[in-house]
This record gives C-alpha cells, sequence and structure tokens, in this order.
C-alpha cells in the first residue's frame, strides 16, 4: 500500500511542458490529470462523461454554446456529458481534470490536438 | 442545462455549521462534498471504493495504522477502498470529499457519527 499526499500546486510546478497531460492521483477508475496551457482548444463534446475542470494556477474560460464560464484559482466546474464546450486559455494556466480513466482529451471532435499520452507525476 | 462555476472557498463561506456535510457539485455518480470540521473522527473503512480528501482551509490529519498523513491546505490525498483511515482535524479545517455518491462518512464502522445528511449549496 502506498498512500501519499501530493500538493496540486507542487506538482504543477514540476511540468515544464504545455500541453502535456500529467497524472496525479487515481481514484477507483477516474484519473486526476494536471495540465499546463496556454492555447485554444477545440469544441468537443465527450458522450459518456462528465468532466472537471479545477483551476489550479491562473485563470481561465470554457465557451460553451449558450454562455462563457470564466474560471479564476479556486473555481471548479462540471461539463455534463455531451454538452459541447471548448476551453480557452489565454494566458498561462494549470488546470485539474477529473474524469473516467480514458477519456479523450478532444471528445468526439478529434484532429491534431488529441492527445492519449499520461505520464505520472 | 445548468452548468455553473463554484469557487470552492466561497462555498465554504456559506457553511456555519461543522460537521454537516453539503454537496456543491456532481460528477456521474460522484459526489463533490465540503465539509467544516474540528473533531477527531472515527477509524473506518469503505470496503467498495476509494476517497479522495483535498484541503480547501486549513491542515488535517488521516491517520493511518501505518503512518500518519498530513495535509495543509491544496493537499490531496486519495485513501484507497479497504484502506483503514481516521480523518483528525485538531483547527478548524474545511475539506472536500470526492466520493461515489451514497458512501457512509463512517463506512463500515457505523456508530453515532454516522451522517447520511447531504444538503446542496
Amino acid at each position: 500500500m502506498d498512500v501519499n499526499v501530493v500538493n496540486l500546486k507542487e506538482k504543477a510546478a514540476l511540468i515544464k511542458e504545455l500541453h502535456a497531460y500529467k497524472r496525479i492521483a487515481g481514484m477507483n477508475d477516474y484519473d486526476f490529470k494536471l495540465v499546463k496551457a496556454r492555447r485554444e482548444f477545440v469544441w468537443h463534446r465527450h458522450p459518456d462523461t462528465d468532466e472537471v475542470f479545477y483551476a489550479v494556477e491562473g485563470g481561465f474560460e470554457i465557451h460553451l454554446r449558450e454562455k462563457t464560464l470564466t474560471l479564476k484559482e479556486g473555481d471548479l466546474v462540471v461539463i455534463p456529458r455531451n454538452v459541447e464546450h471548448k476551453p480557452v486559455c489565454k494566458d498561462l494556466c494549470t488546470v485539474l481534470l477529473i474524469e473516467p480513466r480514458g477519456t479523450l482529451n478532444t471528445g468526439d471532435a478529434g484532429g491534431a490536438l488529441t492527445d492519449t499520452r499520461l505520464e505520472d507525476i
């Protein structure tokens, strides 16, 4: 048994590469993934799952078709399954994603930003 | 569709009662619950699920049989299923729990601290 405490910002400080998903924890069949980003992502949806975004460092937006969500540090939002969304990090931010293991970053959209790499840190 | 951003500390500020679990979000069949605490909890385990603790405000300890985990603000830990643990909040703290809907706070131990109330805030 290996039970260890992780600090979100300390883990974030270990990440040098943008747009690379890093797994910091697992709960049942869910992964907790940190990503540092500064980009406009693609519109997509996840047909099979809700998805949690938590703003660890910096702020960012999640565009929905009906409105735009603005997250600041310490904010959390659940994007329901099948709801189209487009995360936009204008400035550097660190995001914690919580979602079922194997959830594709680009959901149903696919394309060049699809990334299945997931390193443990 | 109702997709809203929640801030963990702003939600915590709404909680006036100690040891009352408040639901701030749901992801699939998981609940995100905030609780303000200042107590020594009971030894227990959850036979069917891992459990996530995140320190939103203040620090606390989680005693395991082999060691004691010390969490400070911004720290997260996953207690694996079936691992005995005893959370201890000596000073006031706010904890975010992430676990499957219906997970009992006292797990297999039961007893006077068992509490199935869960108000949305």
